[in-house]
């Protein structure tokens, strides 16, 4: 297979294209125009199947086979989708079980888009018929830089309550666990009289009359993850057999619980991912932190953004406009957190639809004139510059521990704190990496921990086989180790790690943890940190050390003077326990002192909201800049060395001026 | 056919009577506390199928043949209902089609009200039969005046989702579209793989994983629509058949979205409707708004209060009392409004059941000394004085434009700003002109408009074929038009006009609107007219003229300096578009400013929460004056007028005093 | 049949035991920890059917029988549970008429516990099955002290739809009415034609097109509770035919409204029930008020606290931790209303499962050094030095008219004021007395009030035939009563006493209420009682005496000058009605000046936040005196009388300190 550099061996860039909602002179309108504005790959078909197949065994490529050759005359690749997101009208209509089920016991209507069962037989079959059908009639076309394959897996349905979802669960389960003992063991089904003595009697875990088995509950969450992920490898394998030069994806999305990315992302070529920050939220730190996760998914292996606005979406209650200039300055946060690629949902604002509102590279007046087609081929133009980031990697050595595994559990209803959000925690703690500008990865508790100084684990509270020996090792060797509260708590079927919180990590923290105490809404409590009052939210855990010595304690409280944040001397590394959500101040004092303690610091020192990203080749080293503030700033550079700004193409040396809402990318 | 006005020629004045729910002694005690009161017609057997068709087919009049004579011997007049609001229990229990279907797909249970489908055949075959056997049972009776048919149709369930729905929605849309190819070119189904092959394959659009297709949802609305039309059509033919001399109706409701009221008056002879405004509003311009939008269904002819509560209703979570002298003086406005009735839900407060809490004009004490009684029968003894006025007319220069598909279509999902309410923009207008005592009618964009001099079409967001001609023509003729932000945007069947927003209208208006710019929930902006500033809100269009003036323009924002609001001459008259939500008090100037370019004044002047209202006939001016403050008032006459008091009978020039919460009428 | 006190001659102390969930070794390590604490009750087998009955007919007592005799061997008797709250998987999978139906008409799935329709056949055969085998099994075993049938029952599911439902209510129905033409002159199917002809038309009250039948919705809830109540009966028939003597409880529950416990009392040996009040509510007034009721359901009996928390529950949002010191309080508070055992839910904290993170008597690290087990440990120790109080009774010259079923029907939907909730009203007048220190009895219309002083019936919506004239003697015999607004509205089946308000309490009161006015949310308005100004909240009720003095007037509102509250001498007593909601401080003085006119005093005086509660048995007197301060405080004692502190044996005369979050038995 090739390597996705290979195939797209320049930043990608263009959008999904929809051909079938248009004419044919629309096409060749929009082919010059693409050419125009820089596009050089697009995604095509993703919503064709009703098109391609328009009746059941009856394709029809004769349109794609046009689309294609026009695109390719005009120099534009082809991310070809596998049309199998959205079912065609008349599979729903001969064979009810395509469709999902919902909570209520309801099958989901057509009508909408993606509402198959992933558990479905006939929807199986189909979509190898189909795929098939497509890899034979386009494998060898010149056009195809790779497969795209459904999209957005599990968006609307990552749930299903259809009788072949329970058969499949049932199945799931009993390969899983071998004997119905193990699976009573598993779930602790002695509690509330929930003991099984037969697969055929186990449900899914809805419509209960009160709290659901956890157990049960987590289980059901990783056969969903797994039904869907079956779907994309029964597309992949038979792309593989057919094409088995191409390279293959699916596209990831923003803050997606259901689907464990890092499992996923094994079987993917690249990743690539949709982002729609809401304009709302300012800079978009939440899409940083995205972009990070999504290079971490493969080690760093740069990604693709498939998929962003132009300027509005059309799905948000009110959906703002990105202002002038904010597209392109997101654009290149993206390539400086590690994209290749920069592709938008879509190239031409759709006529009719739930989405005609949703903004694309050409707006609904199709005019060249208009500000999103100025912006979009002035981006176009500039990436043509870029191409030496091709390739180019994110050396971090600090890590945030994320588990998708840990994010469901912890997040199952029953818990001391039922508002507890994980990605809350996890981005309190990336937010004073990024502040600071040191580049972050995510790992998992078990994956080799050995490249990075400082690891982060907040409210790690599943700890599976393994995780505690591995965080020892890191610490043992050196590393300094930071775990938040409710950490450690339960195992992988959610079961007490019993004998005092968090046993398994009791050692490498030298402290035992009695008491969980959640605050009520307005609550809050003063800890006192090396002389320094601050304020702690959300929980406090009653700490009893044991080896660990106390870094700041409680100043009120009926636990007053019990330690807040301790320290553990490990091996050759130290690991720090917080016991509570400290206010931001703190937790940037503290997790920058801990980061100073290893050497660690930005690439370039830089006013506040101005990201400084580094990407490096075996050739080159990068710098992108991007000042999100609304004011020019100046920049000190490294003193000896010279850098060429690749967009400007002048040399540079010492400082550096950044207008408002502006980028430099810096070769040295 | 009789004219309403021959039926009943005076004021109407009465309400619901539910006789079925009292012995018949209470019988005699209500026509005789009628007759004190001043009643003249009443509603009755609204509920009554159960009491008149007590098992299928066995037919019980005796008690209503009773009810009726005894109404006539008091004087009162009757507006027989024709009992199909409500099935009676052993049809639902006989025949299951007869529920309708919720969106799980549920039936309705029995035991509530108005629980049946529109499309049950059993329903309409049920109603066919009660409908022709009271129609021939009373057509000759003294008593019977009109007919009143069903009962706020569409109320509780506007939407229904049975087997027999999904049916008749599939051969309404063969009907509308004849071809498939036509349907997947209307509904845009290239979109999301939503192609059709067959009339069989369309669903509901219910139970979706995701957004519907728009251009289904809106013909669903509208298919809605005409299968509750339906049955009025079935239940009228028979009626007049049987009895072609008396007129008929039904009930309207407050403002009441699935129902196509503009559509429906053509077939009632007079348009009747519902009014309870929550006192909790204050002075109710909202119903006002309505009575003149019931006057306007039927091009100015008169209209009856159907309902009104005589102190609180039951249905809110906190349902406030009307403070003494309220009923009298609501009353009265939606008489200056074009009422030629007032009557009540209901006549004597309930027993027993959902509504015993509503109150009535003879309340639970059954006392004649109660103050609701009391403020009744005045009102009663009064409204006799005023039979000049039943036919009168309201002359209006003053239109809004007001369409129920365009209702449908701008609140459909996935607009850019989706917390947009297509009545509060009409009512930030209306409020304008109500403030300044303007009459206004409401029209749709495809209406005659030369009676007109000023019209306002906020937020027409469907323009549909014709209707950008007949405003072009309305302005090239003279008048002045207002159009208000994300209007010209989409067709009837919810597509975009390509080529620039908002295309149809681009011409008569004189610009191009680029982007829409909706705002956060807390922005505003400020905007300049005339050198002074006010607060925008909710919206920017992006206008770029092509030939319109700029008559404000925007002071902050990214695009500070381009127009707000801009006037284009457009043949004889001008075309002012408003791109913006403008604060109050600018609407009230510019609107202000249009209206005295026309020469529109009130009928006099007054101070604020004044109404005067005028209402002509061939024979007599008068003037309705309501003084809604709690202070008396003074106002001056047209000087060399001379003014009959009706209601005191006493002559009056030049000057006026009003009581506080009291009223004048004036006949001249 | 043996007494409780009998059964459990002592303050019982322990709580739930699940030892299903642990293995053999750990119930050795459970009883030896049990007798430190000073544990002699547990409540053994409640959620245990699946493992007790494996397989249908597959009895597995073996590991029971051990638990039981190592309880016993240890000096720790046990409730016996039913085991019949859940039922096990095997049972649900085979008979599906086990579940109960939801209001979409959908079955509860197997999974989480107490999902079974009350009116299931195949339910109540399989537990006459269980409980028969079971105690034929333990009838004689030297452990079992009490039998504790299923678990609160009600708790998740307290309405059913399934066709059984239906079948059991048309049946209760036909029972209760005996002919068509009771049930629809009681129900007054007159209104929206909801006449029925035969019992198989009624359908349950769900799934409607709007607003239900009173009368139908308030049936339902009897039939319900009834539906429920049989459950409990048929347990406890085969309990008394095989074990005769042995107590029988189930486990009540806080403010639970769908359970009449009135009448369930009658069938229970002792109340007991489930206490777990939110610490963020501070001093738990409303577990006080529940306390006594509890206490008067049985006319005083003492009750168990069956359930409470040691620290933290788990199915709140926030969950928080009883702060040291507060469970030992809040018991202690609990002995004084009336209980003669403290149990906890439960001994060991769960591993697995639904409820792990609920606090227990023994924390997940199974220390014995951990605060939750000390405290623990020392309230066993306490308790036993206070056996004198077992038994002794409250005496109390205050009661509150409680009634479920007014409950119900003043809850229904379409009132005047539908966000007025009955047990804030009831709450509202408890915490006056509580403050005071009055013991409070409940009571309802019906029962014997001669034995009171002052009794107040807040909101008594309801008049059933007979409680007027109750009230009247009550007051004729010179008690005093309050009566506060929209009282004597309605009869048992929810229709109005006609006649004016509050018609059948007219005679009593001496007046009459001619009009409801609510007020809008953020309304008041101010009265004057006695000179002084109060504000009042929620409701005035237009009040015109008829015999009654105005002992309170409203200063403004339309209806300024009129009565808020009146005085009625009846009699020898006097009928107070308060008609509106007054501020607090004017219902302390109000009910103040009430009780000081009956010599109505505490036992002692004491400052803000301390109970003072008595409790008497023949040999001796009682006083608990709980200190909710976090502050010490000193109290005077009777002169002259002598006092032994229970706790620390010292005898005390004249005064007392107790410190902060402290508690005091002192015997006399």
């Amino acid at each position: 297979m090739k390597q996705v550099s290979e195939a797209v061996p320049f930043i990608a860039y263009g959008g999904d294209y929809n051909p079938e909602q248009w004419s044919e002179e629309v096409w060749i309108d929009d082919a010059q125009k693409m050419q125009k504005a820089g596009v050089n790959l697009v995604s095509v078909a993703i919503f064709s199947w009703a098109v391609l197949e328009k009746e059941e065994g009856v394709f029809n490529f004769a349109w794609l086979d046009k689309v294609l050759d026009i695109l390719h005359e005009h120099g534009v690749g082809v991310c070809l989708a596998t049309a199998t997101a959205s079912t065609p009208a008349w599979l729903s209509a001969n064979y009810p079980d395509v469709a999902a089920v919902d909570q209520n016991g309801q099958p989901y209507n057509f009508g909408s888009r993606q509402h198959y069962s992933p558990n479905s037989p006939t929807y199986k079959k189909a979509v190898k018929k189909l795929v098939r059908k497509l890899a034979e009639r386009y494998c060898g076309h010149p056009a195809l830089k790779m497969w795209h394959i459904n999209n957005e897996y599990g968006c609307h349905v990552s749930e299903c309550y259809s009788r072949y979802s329970t058969a499949a669960f049932r199945e799931w389960l009993e390969n899983r666990y071998q004997s119905m003992d193990e699976l009573n063991e598993r779930w602790g089904t002695n509690f509330w009289s929930q003991r099984y003595n037969d697969w055929e009697e186990i449900e899914l875990p809805v419509r209960l009359a009160t709290f659901y088995n956890p157990g049960q509950m987590l289980d059901y969450k990783r056969f969903m993850n797994h039904a869907i992920f079956q779907l994309y490898k029964i597309e992949k394998e038979i792309l593989r057999e057919v094409t088995p030069d191409v390279p293959v994806f699916t596209n990831f999305m923003y803050q997606f619980k259901p689907l464990d990315y890092f499992e996923w992302a094994e079987e993917l070529d690249v990743v690539t991912w949709d982002a729609y920050p809401d304009p709302r939220e300012g800079i978009p730190y939440s899409s940083a932190l995205h972009h990070d996760l999504m290079r971490s998914l493969k080690q760093g292996q740069p990604f693709l953004l498939m998929e962003q606005a132009a300027s509005h979406v059309n799905w948000r209650d009110i959906n703002l406009t990105k202002e002038p200039g904010i597209m392109r300055l997101w654009s290149y946060s993206a390539i400086g957190h590690g994209a290749d690629g920069i592709m938008f949902f879509q190239w031409r604002q759709a006529k009719a639809g739930a989405e005609k509102f949703h903004s694309a590279m050409i707006p609904h007046s199709n005019s060249e004139e208009s500000r999103v087609y100025q912006e979009v081929k002035q981006l176009g133009q500039e990436l043509k510059k870029l191409n030496s980031l091709v390739g180019a990697r994110t050396t971090a050595k600090v890590a945030i521990v994320f588990d998708w595994e840990n994010w469901w559990a912890v997040e199952l209803e029953g818990k001391p704190h039922n508002k507890l959000a994980y990605m809350e925690q996890i981005k309190q703690y990336y937010k004073v990496f990024y502040d600071q500008n040191l580049a972050v990865d995510f790992v998992r508790a078990q994956d080799d921990l050995s490249g990075y100084e400082l690891v982060a684990a907040p409210m790690l509270y599943m700890i599976k086989p393994g995780d505690a020996e591995n965080l020892e090792q890191f610490t043992a060797n050196g590393g300094t180790l930071v775990v938040s509260f409710f950490s450690g708590i339960a195992d992988e079927n959610d079961r007490i790690h019993l004998g005092g919180y968090p046993a398994p990590l009791r050692r490498l923290l030298g402290l035992r943890v009695e008491e969980f105490v959640p605050y009520a809404e307005e609550e809050s409590k003063t800890i006192v940190y090396n002389g320094q009052k601050a304020e702690a939210f959300t929980w406090t855990d009653i700490i009893m050390p044991e080896g660990a010595e106390v870094a700041a304690y409680y100043e009120d409280g009926w636990y007053m003077g019990k330690p807040a944040i301790t320290r553990h001397t490990y091996g050759k590394g130290k690991a720090v326990y917080i016991g509570t959500q400290p206010e931001s101040v703190l937790l940037e004092r503290l997790l920058g002192e801990l980061a100073s303690g290893k050497h660690l610091k930005a690439p370039l020192h830089a006013p506040q909201h101005v990201e400084i990203l580094r990407r490096d080749s075996d050739d080159y080293k990068h710098l992108i800049i991007v000042n999100h503030n609304d004011h020019e700033i100046e920049l000190d550079l490294e003193q000896g060395v010279s850098y060429t700004d690749l967009l400007s193409g002048e040399l540079l040396e010492s400082s550096l001026c950044i207008k408002a809402v502006d980028v430099k990318i810096l070769r040295f």
